[in-house]
């Protein structure tokens, strides 16, 4: 199954392009689409209504200020939405934040930290992973690798001292 | 030319009614509606495309938390779209403020203050009033009483003491 | 009938410039003054008080920090007031939000996103448009358009990649 | 010298007479008016314009939500104006300290502390005291008394446990 | 696959029993457990640690303040955490969500509105049926009935009227 | 009179200095020292004990973060005392305005815009214009020279389009 | 080694016990003292210059709104200063919480959550360990029995349901 | 006794070094390292098990964001454990510092400013202080050098002007 990742705007796409490199890591198909929920609100709804019959598994949403791009896909699609909340130039990503994650009930929308990009890559790939073992094992192994990275920074650090 | 309320859920209407009261107190015709961005999308963009053949002359979208509605119903409405933040149970209105007002360039929504449902329905005479000399006349009037209003209470007040 | 722009300092040209280039787009004459409630409070008045009787439908107010400037011209004139909250240099534009939409009840203004000039310049012809079924095609045409670089954005970037 | 107390609503008076018993306790003459910058904008204009020559030494503005009331004084008259922002239904206050304290160069408000009314009116003393030795050393004493009070409370407070 | 709910005090339970029972609605299987990430921290490690031989698909995080419960078991377990922040008795629930959304690069933790239990079951819900076709269909059916209900709470309140 | 400056580092001083420089075009005497709250305490003890006697009128205290300068400095005075918050390396400068207007009932500090240094200055005038009248004439100049400026800048830019 | 614990205000004791009720548990003296850095500074100044003489091996200052209290004693003592940042009637102890925590380089203060009474009394059992083996036991046994409380509780609650 | 500084990023260092430096000023030993409650929470547990048998006496963390690492090692070691949160790149530390000091009752820790590292340095000195008072006395000395300092940069500024 692959991850669909829609921005609202262009401009978001240095942070988004972290979201496909993390996917690209796990080996793990995505298509990137500009949809806006304000200005291209059917290409929205359509997109959302098409994406599991497409083949998407899960939907990463990243917009910024008054963020309305992940409730409006998770308004029409099954598919679980990752929330990405992008800063914006007033604010410091509290209105994209505050619009993303305080969906009222019955939609929920799951959203990750101001341009977390990768971690909603990973999200995406801990929820596809749910029927897929060998997936399940990468997440256990990129895991194990970061942690290792970790404790070699903490050896290389010791040692320059 | 009528105007339209439109919250995103019922428990909204002890706020709204404040509006609806006020767009009486100006002899303006108005319907109510219950129409939720997230679980009536559909109803959501249908009525917005059909508001002004509808015979409206302006939109007052209620909605609280990530609060979409103001702005889902200016994606697709040619008319001037009134946001009304709802005071919700956390975050005492923070929320749905940033939500509403800070739309992405080229969509505007007309933010008033949270809980504002008096002010949101004066907005929308005022904006009806545009081609409605009669009704300009109306505002002109509802500022000079509301100003007398003021006097007499503080003669009323400097008496008292 | 023409908007003016009021902008209370100078130094807010550079965001304000963005909603006359706005209005000359949808071919809508505008009227730019620099005008400080606190400095120049009678000008204030003044404006206000004359601005229907001038020919102009709407009024467009940019200030920042304490910004009172959208307020203290809806309180005279019968028009509607888009107040549009600058980015000042401290509090990221929160204080100018709040001091503009927040207003009490009575008195509404019609607030847009901090530094949003294009859409207060939008939203005036909105406003503008209830009384002229030719600028009301204006905006569908734009809303269109709009969606259609976005459709053309996204063909773009799936074919780059 | 007079103090003079404007407050933006009849509502603020059970905040707003903790200011007038504190004046009383330092025997300065008071006079409290209802008076609203957005419904009676030329009261308030009126009322700034003469304070001085009405005999006032300092103004006492006491408002909430975009509280605009102690700005739109000080942008009229030359006496210093204290302002009182009012804990609003919604925001807790924020909403009305930002709009009273950040005030633009050129226009000071001397701002106190969300619903501080009995430190606005001891602010006023502190003031007038300028050209008043009895009040300044009336100042004094209320110093030297508060903190007796504070000490014997804390005796108190030791002997009882 | 189960749905485990954990919970980092009691007093959270009139919360969480929310989402229990919208996972019943599903008939989904969970447990739910009282672990502490700061009072029980080798609990947490070794829940988390079992909780995907244990046979759960998702955990349901739910704690205030500081809330560290979701990033504590999202460190170890590969599974996708879904973090539920609680409105604490100070500062609105502003902080269990910060603590709660902004996880750092590596470690995601899925975030739904702050109180937002029955979000947190439909977004477990969502998850699961990744593999479960039965389960995307029970989603389908839910969405839909959500609909048919604020379109009937519609109709009534017209006819109300 | 004099007015007494104090700041708490002297990397306020970039900011303190519109203040001297809005003093001098006031012609009012001031002299400006370094004193911490925190790292001074006597002295910031014994400024505060002997302003009064040393000729000084008023107190601008500037200081940022947990900014005490102020509040410390009227526990002692009776003098009014000015509070400048100045804008930190983080927050923003809502820690600062928050630590200096947010006094408790008894001791007022007359706050003033965050890094308001002309404000401030200008603030002190109004205070020593209390028992001088040529100072009160000075503000009322002041006051209509800073309108001209605004009414020529405004006639200016008219000119210029 | 005693522990101090001062609080600016009597209102503030409710909270303030619950911290003597923990230092009872771990059979730890102290006293507690009414005292205010803006009403008595004085004494504050006193108490902090003579509080390692008197025996005391920390101080919990537990403060409000501009909460000067803790940096005010930290200021003079060498003693490890406590700051417990307690909730206002505006701005849910924000206001404290900045005050308290955001002190300026050399003067720390060691700041709990907002109304900690609790962990105010924990920290200062910590510190007071740092030369006491057998209460640093005491802190130990602490912490195992707070969590075999909530494993208690857990297994309670699995066997209720 | 030794200082631990425990970073949760390696980005950390340049705000941490400052209280290495600060320590080497006071004499005391200290070890840095890399750990990281969400990537390595092994070492977390581990580190925080052996700390008091590995000759620390209190531990300073550093993290950002979601910043769970001072509490995770609170959870489990009995030292005093101090919070130092980092400025990060969206929210100025706001988020950082509330998932900091928002600590639930019976886990404290004593937090500094954001981005405070000489504060944790010198409260960590104090906090070792508690029995050995040679190094109370460096405390004592370090005080009057920091005040000598102002006051030389008060004279030194003085004579300039």
């Amino acid at each position: 199954m692959k991850v669909a990742i829609v921005m609202g705007s262009k401009s978001d796409y240095p942070v988004v392009e972290k979201a496909e490199a993390m996917l690209r890591e796990f080996g793990v198909d995505y298509e990137t689409r500009i949809i806006s929920a304000h200005r291209t609100p059917k290409q929205a709804e359509e997109f959302a209504a098409n994406a599991e019959a497409n083949g998407f598994g899960t939907i990463i949403a990243a917009a910024g200020k008054a963020a309305h791009l992940a409730g409006v896909l998770a308004a029409t699609t099954p598919l679980p939405v990752i929330g990405l909340p992008m800063k914006s130039s007033t604010m410091d990503g509290l209105d994209s934040l505050l619009s993303v994650v305080q969906m009222p009930k019955g939609v929920p929308v799951a959203t990750v930290a101001i341009n977390g990009a990768e971690n909603a890559a990973i999200l995406a790939v801990q929820i596809l992973a749910a029927g897929d073992p060998a997936l399940r094992q990468k997440i256990k192994d990129f895991k194990k690798k970061q942690e290792e990275e970790i404790i070699a920074l903490d050896h290389e650090f010791q040692n320059q001292k």
